[in-house]
């Protein structure tokens, strides 16, 4: 059997393989993902490996271009094999890197490939894999529910209709897709996309905005429109972010929306004031707000220029971060307006500030309310993965962890969630070979990481009779 | 035998092993805890195993806080038997979790349990337990001994009669407890306490305070005090601190005492001038500073003004640091008023900064004049000591580390010292089995970093009789 | 035979020992260190081993100091054996440092020692070493020949006549001997040194200097010079430089150069303004640009007066560095005039940023066209290398990663090459053991990171043609 198929790859001991194989069919919550839901309503087939793999996925494209690719065979008009081919060539370069094993685990898992794919076998696999996608079992859905996926979230803009979202749960009843409340364009208003966006949202709710408590109304009705189509999130981008007393807000708005844009200093007032009211709506709604902090985005403006935001141009921040949050959390509970909350940062050098903060902000009867998130984005490979568990175990968040988000614009990197749980096997597989835990206490730790304490953090109606069906 | 008690526990060669039967008998110089001397010297049995644990363990506080227990099971009023329970809830589940590990180890080493704790034989080890507690074995001064601590230091305001003190010096000859001098609320002048601090301080000393050479000599009286009572070292939180030319702390002084209270600005100078001050008076006695830095105190005011400081609600601080600690390193240097001081920072992101600075503060005859503090507080597990152990090794500040200290207000975690050095034993052991070591040299590094460096590094005359005659 | 001379030592897998079989004895290109080239030049033999080791080797200094050894016994005038049995005292005590393992493996690999060295068998080994030392095979260009060097870049000074370097490539045709543009001196307007550099410049260039376009065409003279002489890259060390736009640095440059220094602004423009304009003539000659940050230089005042810069007094500064690069390297981007850049950081705290910011400014046709340096200083040892390993395999930096270089100022730290090559094969051996990667794909991976991808990415005719010929 091809490795990355069996329960030998990342999985180092018999405890570690034991665990893993009491939660690899468990079903998975995917709580935080970049999927168009009109891919998933439509569900067509893909047209080859080339739009399969490189359509969207800018890890891959990152990996191309520091190996020297040209940009024609990575976001280019270049033909479906030549792209492919550009990618194998690389791919098979990467020792020890996450889309080397993800890439692999694909082909074990989703195509069959007795061989790890290499420039060598790349013709046939280009082949055979292409036929492969133009059958039932390769459309979006049928792969999800190969994957396990049992609901989940997308990311989408407060003045979205939701369109998509309401067709789907109409008629796919095994995988339950809920919206995510995304409004970091209304909050951003120091830039060019802020205007833009409030004209969307007047239109999308009907409500003429001039103040900022019009922008608040808007937005509560979204938020409203949202919830009735299952939202159980939002998510904010948190890098420059600052919270700051929003006493004056009003004003700063008023001479922003004349101006057009705001200053940095009436921008920090704005989107403070809107996301403590934000904040305290998740909160009346039981939702979780997730907190983004940490990359340093489009370093390169002519890589921006070229091709936009989200094409692999961002990188990590290293300026410190947590005397921004504490203000934040701090005045929301004191408000009584904290919302469960998951801290992501994209520099794990803020782990020691964020795993040992979230104690301060707990509360009774609900599992670490605010906690720390999964290994994000630049993390999510085995080692940055063992580093986030490590923190976990270390400050108690681990039993209350809500587990694995693929955080992805890319279908075939949900085989991230059997990754990450070989790679959680293994830390707690650890803990039991070395004699320090049971192993019969490990399955269930490790099985409620999987799916049910997402679940039960979530919450909601929709998707807690979703879950309970299964 | 109970696992935590074997061989096996943390040690994973056999050169580890041997590493470790060498020196697990070595006496302990626990030099910085914050024990109550008053309960050194009544030595009265605990009433139960709640009272044990949970009376001032807030490591313990914030796990039950995460996992969503209610406060009154925690630190409020619910009966102590309905405490442990909620206590032995949480602690089975906390997988790869230091507050495991010294849980079972308490059970094996100290009360002799065969099995590990768990909900299912709790009723059981609550009455076996509780019954042990009565006993003399269980007695602070007798727990102490059982662990091997010789000598230890408490943590005391420069205002404290030390009467407890000097009883125990009277009457206990098997462990000698020294005071340690902390002077935080003196150098706060920022804060509420500073003043009442103040007239503590006046009080205590018998001087009148109203200018900050007043000030400076009621501390020096106190510490005065403290050296007769054989005082070896003074602690300082050092968080926000930073050292500012001290030219003009008089005026500020004036005009933040008239006030009550100083600017930020004032408080600055104030601080500086004193920390400055009494650095020297301490490598006048040969003492060592201790600097603690990178916390972030009370993040959630709800908490605070529930429960006060020091219960719970501190977390790690990601502000860089290095820069603010230098200036006043080389100044103490430059006026040759350094005295030996050991660094301590909450963040590990700060290792590499103050590992590579003990080096330019280096000083003839002296093994580490300045040196990196042990792993502290939130980095004492496995993990965080085995990193901090990696610095050192790698700085060649190995051979002069002065070891573990618990920084604990709880008896029973005093197991972290044989925690420490199964830890210590692994790494050093490691280097034997990779054939980069030998075993004998290893065993005399890691005897003279369990006890023999730090006495030589506190030294004074009454520490080095009592240890001598060890 | 002497451990750390076998293939175990570090190797700790069949497939790391498969690949450091076949990569052992690749050339090395070593394209950073501080070797004088008239010690190459006159090839004379070394006196004793305190000059061998200690004569230039701050690493050690810093040891030492450290273990509180007097000042003569490290850099002042005590006789060389009492130096040596200084250094091996000390040695002997440092399990798990660096400076252990490279001093056994120079004993091993070029004085053939069959035992460790440790002060027992010191006197002995003193005698012996002496005696080699002043054979034709312990001659410094003999040493390097033995190390397998085949090309190596020094550092040198604009105002450098680059004789040595002239005299030696005509002379000596195993090892290629370049030059490195190091112009930190003339960029540092707020220093003492900044005038005498300039007069120094003048002079050597012919040019006079008294306006910034001067200077600038005073330097561009110097780097006509540098590559004619076959250089191929600059350094600077970039701690404290602020990128700002340059516009009014002429200005500034004229206030300063009238008041003989500038003030930190007038620096900062001045230095933006060069270090740009530097940075376009090295990418008009294909030039790497090599950029060193993280340093904190001279933390003590009293070391730094004794003995000068660079004795051992530096430490990692863990200013967040990441928001200083981003606009040189995108003005320099959008400006057509980024050059090949190597980026590295003393604060590996910083990995995470610099890691994932190379992937923004990657090029067609170049494989890591800016790319994070090898573990740098303080990093250089086996958990350094590793991190810094791990960091290129997950951003996908591993197979355009051009390796190891020494920065040294010590032949004997020459064998880090081999250290790095044997954890080099550990990382990459440890994917094969896995079963995640194919041994053959990655004998080629090794073999391309020790010599391969240097030669192509410094490149240059001399280069090139030197090492196609071996």
């Amino acid at each position: 059997m091809n490795y990355f198929a069996t329960d030998r790859f990342v999985l180092t001991s018999d405890s570690a393989r034991a665990l893993y194989k009491d939660c690899k069919e468990t079903p998975i919550f995917d709580f935080h993902n970049h999927l168009p839901p009109q891919l998933l309503y439509e569900n067509r087939n893909f047209k080859d490996m080339a739009e399969f793999w490189l359509a969207g996925d800018h890890y891959i494209w990152r990996a191309m271009r520091l190996a020297g690719v040209e940009e024609r065979c990575i976001t280019g008009d270049a033909p479906g094999k030549e792209k492919f081919l550009a990618w194998v060539g690389v791919m098979e370069t990467l020792a020890g890197c996450q889309l080397y094993a993800w890439t692999q685990q694909q082909m074990a898992v989703l195509f069959g490939e007795e061989e790890p794919l290499t420039l060598a076998n790349a013709d046939a696999v280009w082949e055979r894999c292409n036929a492969k996608l133009q059958t039932e079992d390769f459309k979006p859905r049928s792969l999800l529910k190969r994957f396990g996926v049992a609901a989940l979230c997308t990311t989408d803009e407060p003045f979205d209709t939701l369109e998509w979202h309401k067709l789907l749960q109409r008629e796919e009843t095994d995988i339950l897709c809920l919206p995510s409340f995304r409004p970091d364009k209304l909050l951003a208003a120091s830039k060019d996309v802020w205007m833009d966006s409030i004209k969307k949202l007047e239109k999308s709710e009907g409500i003429a905005i001039a103040s900022l408590e019009d922008l608040k109304a808007a937005l509560a009705h979204s938020l409203e429109r949202f919830n009735a189509c299952g939202c159980r999130t939002a998510d904010h981008g948190y890098q420059g972010l600052k919270y700051v007393d929003p006493t004056g807000a009003e004003e700063a708005f008023q001479s922003a929306f004349a101006r057009g844009i705001a200053t940095e200093g009436e921008a920090d007032l704005i989107s403070s004031a809107l996301l403590a009211y934000l904040a305290g709506l998740y909160e009346g709604y039981g939702m979780v707000m997730q907190l983004h902090s940490g990359a340093l985005r489009n370093g390169s403006t002519r890589l921006y220029k070229a091709l936009g935001a989200d094409c692999g141009g961002d990188s990590v921040d290293d300026a410190p971060g947590v005397q921004s949050i504490v203000p934040l959390l701090d005045t929301l509970e004191q408000d009584g307006k904290l919302p469960r909350t998951i801290l992501y940062c994209l520099d794990d050098g803020q782990y020691p500030a964020l795993a040992t903060l979230c104690a301060a902000f707990a509360a009774p009867g609900i599992k670490n309310k605010v906690q720390l998130g999964a290994a994000w984005w630049f993390n999510d490979h085995q080692r940055g993965m063992m580093k986030h568990l490590s923190y976990l175990m270390e400050n108690a968040l681990l039993p209350g962890f809500v587990g694995m988000l693929t955080d992805s614009r890319s279908l075939g990197t949900f085989v991230r969630h059997d990754y990450f749980r070989r790679i959680l096997c293994n830390a707690v597989g650890d803990c039991v070979e070395r004699g320090e835990y049971p192993l019969e206490s490990g399955k269930k730790l490790v099985n409620n990481i999987c799916f049910q304490n997402a679940v039960e953090y979530f919450g909601g109606d929709m998707l807690k009779a979703h879950c309970a069906k299964i």
